[in-house]
């Protein structure tokens, strides 16, 4: 493979479930475009997905083709994106056991994102080792790879900044530039409310839309949805923030005339929710027809998707055995080579 | 290589500095017999000896070549035992990454070993992530090899055992039995004291005498020998017990009887100190004599002695991908070859 001179990009998703909306607006959408312009790896992190699915590998497992089909029915190109699984680059683990000596145990227990998560996922005093150790194995996953740039969520920030103060311990023990610190993308949209109206759309939560769901689930999932309350009468005035069912129109419909249109009846009155909302699955529909189209061509050949997926694991093998043959020069382990 | 049908042994070194006497009765001495009855691996432990000295990889570097020096000329046989370096079989850090899920931080933290070691090494409330997590990296050792004893002093026993919690919870979750539970083998003389008297020669003490130490260095020691303090007069009774010169003769010297009458003579008065340790410097130079002859010959071809480890780190290799492949099948990981 050829990275050529453009600038790399690192980014990926936790194989846990489908993708839904919400990763399209906060994400997908992004990745598709940013393969045009930088060298793109899309990691499938199995082994951060294991680090809180220890006990339940399969579904992980499951979830990994289930993921890497979502990936090329919104048209991430092989040809242009790097899709990999992170298990199947073992020297990700290995430049993290280097990493783990750079890092103290408090400095890992004041990460804000995984305090967070810690007490979300409600590990009490038993956190699994490896789940305080994620970001330092992120830090692997970002550097050995070399990326300069990270699309992430504003709650991701401290994992960047965590990453680089990696790069710069690394960098300066060793004498050596061979690591190079990572910038955060904050994409434009980064959030969906879900079909409940809450802040976010979640497969936790059971309020998403997947990019895999059939009409007949998107039109029952949309005429359940949650819109303004007070909005009980057809004549009625009704309120569009909060109302996910703009949300979704602003994200999704192309014709943005037509959405200002309709939320100006909706807010004086005579826009019924069931118009709307009829409105919104057309929309939906007509976004998600070319992806479904996609889907059921590389439904039809997994073993070829995953022969695609077996590819980008080689190119980012490739990739990551340079840098840890410099990494083991600049530690002075390169016993063999030298 | 052939793993024939013998049961595996497991052992090594840090390797942070040199070998000494203490090293040949507590350990050398057994691996060069257990060679010829068990399968046995000799492991330099870089990489956990970059635990606490991540800030000079170049000393551990050179160090290893000293290590493997003194492994070839005590009689460790390439061709019996297989001596690699733990930074060459990346699996095992790749095995770390999994066993880190299966431990907690606080399950880590109470580890009495690593606790003691914390302690002595005054990490204060900055303990490196990767010192913590030690044990971890040890069970992925022992277990990648399928190691059946490992031979240990008492103060490591905590460390088998939490070999085989993990190798529980593996093959408990996994539902497997790939990985083997771990035996500690408490060799018979455990510790040789320190020429000053300390319970326990040691680099650090500054108190060893290194297997590769030349004639006129082992008599500036031996003649610098702590004794009894109170045997000032050659015709003074003297103490045996706590007296490292006697100490060193019940380990080195062949003639037990001539040791059982020098005692004798010590106790009842008439023999000198430096009577007694010149016969200790016959003694030990005797024991040196073919150890420093076996080493000239490989200090004079390092690289060719450099080549037989690389040999050894690649039958290692063999042996851990083997169980890696059997790992990842166990965790559903094994995307590419089922």
């Amino acid at each position: 493979m050829s990275i050529q001179n453009r600038e790399v990009v690192l980014t990926g998703d936790r194989p846990t479930g489908p993708l839904h909306l919400g990763h399209y607006v906060g994400s997908l959408a992004n990745r598709v475009a940013l393969q045009e312009k930088y060298k793109q790896f899309v990691m499938l992190a199995d082994a951060q997905a294991l680090t809180d699915n220890y006990e339940n590998p399969q579904r992980i497992r499951e979830q990994v083709t289930q993921v890497v089909l979502d990936y090329l029915s919104v048209g991430l190109n092989p040809e242009k994106t790097t899709i990999f699984i992170q298990t199947s680059v073992p020297e990700i683990a290995e430049l993290t056991v280097f990493f783990l000596n750079l890092v103290t145990v408090s400095r890992l227990q004041r990460n804000p994102t995984v305090k967070t998560e810690i007490g979300q996922k409600g590990f009490g005093l038993s956190i699994p080792a490896g789940f305080l150790m994620y970001p330092v194995s992120q830090a692997a996953d970002i550097t050995i790879f070399k990326a300069r740039y990270v699309p992430v969520g504003e709650d991701q920030l401290p994992m960047i900044e965590q990453t680089n103060e990696i790069v710069r311990t690394f960098n300066r023990l060793y004498k050596t530039d061979v690591l190079r610190e990572a910038e955060a993308i904050i994409p434009p949209i980064a959030r969906l409310p879900g079909i409940d109206g809450a802040a976010k759309m979640s497969k936790t939560l059971g309020n998403a839309i997947y990019l895999s769901d059939q009409t007949d689930l998107i039109v029952k999932k949309v005429m359940s949805m949650y819109t303004d309350p007070n909005h009980t009468r057809v004549s009625d005035p009704g309120k569009v923030e909060g109302n996910p069912v703009f949300s979704y129109l602003d994200a999704f419909d192309p014709d943005k005339q037509e959405v200002a249109r309709l939320k100006e009846q909706y807010q004086k009155g005579g826009l019924g929710d069931v118009v709307l909302k009829k409105r919104l699955i057309e929309v939906l529909e007509a976004f998600l027809s070319p992806i479904r189209e996609r889907r059921k061509i590389y439904e039809a050949d997994i073993p070829g998707a995953m022969e695609m997926v077996k590819r980008g694991c080689e190119e980012a093998r490739t990739v990551a055995a340079h840098t840890m043959q410099q990494v083991r020069a600049a530690m002075s382990l390169d016993y063999f080579t030298s």
